[in-house]
């Protein structure tokens, strides 16, 4: 891979090998073997990911305030309900903000006029090889039904975003990946209301 | 599990059976059969992963101005160095606040003097199990020098607040469980500048 150089290049490892441990069709994970600039060697477990995109789609109400078009499903990792930003995975080929309108309409039946990307970051370096998309969504308008993919069963829920901010954390508000992107949301809003 | 029922239990699925995919040391791979209370049934990839914690450590700068004590290091799972947060895993019996004191004084060599937690979230619910808990440190003190875990070499940087909040999601600046710990940050911060 062609990189600029950094002045942090003597914390770089090099890989040497890697090892196909499990297929878990959502990702693969490798083990592989690596050995840094010092000439340490060591084997380290990498889950290899497609790009994953999150929404934030926010409905200016008459009286001033915001709420936000979230979703309601079980999770499968957490074995919990949670309520939380449209999001998914970007297909081969496909553009991240046309991954979110994808699972916006998808998810909720909702289209957005104007779309702008608020960050993007690798949702967990440790392990991670990919990154995770957000994308501030408005200009919303209800034109068409959901449209699940197999093994979902998702809520609509219209939020206000005060809700969304002060109950971030806390019982149905429990996604990191939801986190990441109200927090891109929060730095985008600093100093506007 | 005992657990308070809710109005969104119709949403639940059950394990049926689950089996051991891929041990890799910082998590364990499953696959996981479900069956949900329609009657489908499915089966899900989950990873088992301990607590983690993520510490956001603040100085109070002469000026007015507040900085972080952030690390740089290499990232196995992007194949970058970042600058990020202090944090690591929860070790077993740990509370999650020792754990973060323990990590920033192994990684950084400060110790603070208040921790306050900001909020706790599950890094990604749709395939892990655990949750990152993050806290504000401050009142800090260099009192010791780093300890570094096996194969890890840290630097550790003070990073003026507002340079972080607006690089997040650049160059260095791309950890995502860094992200969940900001956002924590931003609304804590929320109309007190």
């Amino acid at each position: 891979m062609d990189r600029e150089s950094s002045p942090f290049d003597h914390l770089l490892w090099k890989e040497t090998a890697r090892t196909l441990e499990a297929r878990c069709r959502i990702f693969d994970v490798y083990r592989v073997q690596k050995a840094s600039g010092k000439g340490t060697t060591g084997s380290f477990y990498l889950l290899d990911a497609p790009e994953w995109v999150t929404v934030v789609p926010v409905i200016q109400n008459g009286d001033g305030t915001r709420s936000f078009v979230m979703v309601r499903q079980y999770r499968h990792g957490s074995g919990e309900v949670t309520l939380e930003f449209p999001a998914g995975v970007v297909e081969k080929g496909e553009e991240p903000e046309a991954a979110g309108r994808r699972e916006l309409k998808e998810e909720t039946g909702y289209e957005a006029a104007e779309a702008r990307l608020l960050g993007r970051v690798n949702p967990n370096p440790a392990f991670m090889n990919n990154r995770t998309h957000v994308f501030l969504f408005s200009g919303l308008t209800k034109t068409a039904l959901q449209c699940f993919d197999e093994h979902e069963d998702i809520e609509v829920e219209l939020v206000p975003e005060d809700t969304a901010v002060a109950q971030m954390g806390t019982g149905e508000f429990g996604n990191g990946i939801m986190m990441i992107a109200l927090g891109f949301y929060l730095r985008d809003r600093k100093g506007k209301d």
